[in-house]
């Protein structure tokens, strides 16, 4: 590297989800970040898209689990994005050793930016400059966490509270807390102190590594040995399979950020949304006039507040207030938006009726 | 006819009818009547057999429109119903002219039954009661209708005014009137003396042709060359087609019914509906314990007083009261309960944004 000439960041993402929140339209065989809900890419095009600046970003590692890396290279392809490395897991264990294997793979100096592949960023300016606020602490060693203002008492996600301020618009994490009761959160979103944990981090890969070493002493020498034992094909690499198999399951949050001590957090705003619900789809998107949601084929007669969308039959909807309906070619769902994060009750009603998992589940491949 | 026995009624079932209020099930070319809604038969093959107890009845005259015949007959068969004639209008004339197609058929004291094919009738033996208080007025010369006492304040109904009794249960009718607005048919509903037109009648043949003489002359004469250039395949009649067209096209009610002296009103409680849209149905079938008819592939949680039904995709539905879900494999509808009605809107909407009949309105043949 050429002096004064800064390192770029080496975006990770995590592409191994294989949530059902949005099933209709996620399904077994089509996780969530592989489905196009806002724009033109799918939620994983836009995360590969949006640490793309070839003067601030490297080529990603993109960490996946086997039975999907032709999708994500098909897809990374359609972006125009060529990974640096896909690595393909032989099983899931949780985010820890994913990030870990990602590590293994790069100089300890590298800095990671680790990026779920399923979130939406509304706001990528601010994102920009969040990342190149958490430079200097994540240069310095520091694991770097983003911690987003909290925009109301959510009780779906993980808080982190910030502390004192070690360099500028950074703060040492003092506590990683656990989804709260609707109480604490409103406390939360009153008290300024807690951001909500968004799952992204900056960091050295080596810091990352020392810090596995010493927290989870287990877990790192499964995942060295599945990398010793990977076997490479172009830009894929399959680590070995019994070995990574010996890596307990774990979030890097339980495995390491909670434990920690130089874990540093960069309050942001950067219009951030999981999409971990319907509901928090017809947030995230643009609304008509009726404060509607209409995709593919829809006719909505006096309808409002809701999020209407279809692949398949044609959905007629004639006074309804506040609801989702999604129709596939299989499969109808409706459910109000308030309680749209109850869907996993039908699809666990759908798995206990019947053969296991059904065609309901699995979409056209069924 | 031996002396002392009575001449059986023979019973003439309209099944010319083409609405679309339970769309998407009824379609353009699967009108109400062939649906399978309650039970195990069509609301047709339902008429039939309400009326096909050979000690009462004759075998029955159905009167329907030429692309239906072979759906008619194959529906009958099925039902085990052998009709006595089967007459196929080459043109939709409304109710007037198909009941003199079928008193032309007739001898003129034959006492014919018109029943709408597409009605449902919960109490059949109030329902025979009716027929046999109706028959003495009918064989006096009486046109007979059938009032049915209200339930509700309905406004979408016409409804009859039952004047002086003119035989045990017979009461002269005294008038016809439109649907009523909410207040009139509250006053309705709390004086007693109106009732719902069925749209059902039993009269002689002769009775219903001599009125149809005096008060639509120009309507008779096109049917009677109608039927006198008829051709016959089997229990299949033709009516002459050019013939046929030239009659007005014009309800029993308006053309006879609102203008005789001689109309007579049997009052019955027979568990009537026409359901004639989605929330009818829903009062009309069998609820589970949370008040819900669920028919088809359907998973319903936490949802009640809603009809659900499906012939396609599977449908989950969390957290609905009161809604209307129906689901084919091209269409699906979400309504409210309370605007079932509504429907026609959505049909609207479909037939004007695109090609016109599209598929959706057609099913599978589209």
């Amino acid at each position: 590297m050429a002096d004064g000439e800064q390192r770029r960041i080496v975006p990770v993402i995590l592409s191994g989800g294989s949530g059902m929140r949005l099933w209709p339209l996620s399904r077994l065989g089509r996780p969530k970040q592989f489905l196009t809900l806002a724009g033109d890419h799918s939620l994983l095009q836009q995360t590969a898209l949006r640490a793309s600046d070839p003067t601030l970003f490297a080529p990603p590692i993109v960490v996946s689990g086997e039975a999907q890396g032709d999708a994500v290279e098909a897809q990374l392809a359609e972006a125009g994005v060529a990974p640096a490395l896909l690595i393909l897991e032989p099983a899931a264990r949780n985010t820890a050793p994913a990030i870990a294997l990602a590590a293994l793979a790069s100089e300890p100096d590298d800095l990671l930016l680790i990026l779920p592949s399923d979130h939406h960023v509304k706001d990528e300016a601010a994102f920009r400059a969040a990342m190149a606020t958490a430079r200097g602490a994540a240069e310095e060693g520091w694991l770097v966490t983003f911690g987003l203002r909290p925009e109301r008492p959510e009780t779906g996600y993980g808080y982190i509270r910030a502390g004192t301020e070690i360099a500028p618009g950074t703060r040492r994490a003092e506590a990683f807390v656990e989804k709260p009761d609707l109480a604490t959160a409103q406390r939360y979103v009153a008290g300024g102190d807690h951001l909500w944990n968004s799952g992204m981090f900056l960091m050295r890969a080596g810091a990352y590594l020392n810090a596995l070493r010493t927290h989870a002493p287990y877990l790192l020498p499964a995942v060295e040995a599945a990398m010793a034992g990977a076997t490479r094909e172009g830009a894929r690499l399959l680590p070995q399979a019994q070995s990574f198999a010996r890596a307990p399951s774990q979030s890097v949050d339980h495995a390491v950020m909670e434990k920690h001590d130089r874990v540093a957090v960069v309050p942001a705003s950067i219009g951030w949304s999981d999409i971990g619900s319907w509901e928090a789809l017809h947030g995230v998107l643009g609304k008509d006039e009726d404060d509607n949601v209409l995709t593919g084929d829809v006719v909505a007669i006096d309808s409002h507040g809701s999020l209407i969308r279809t692949d398949g039959p044609v959905v007629a909807a004639i006074g309804v207030e506040d609801l989702i309906v999604v129709a596939t070619e299989r499969s109808v769902l409706i459910v109000p938006r308030a309680q749209s994060q109850r869907v996993q009750e039908a699809v666990q009603a759908l798995i206990r009726r019947g053969a296991k998992p059904p065609p309901e589940l699995l979409g056209d491949a069924g």
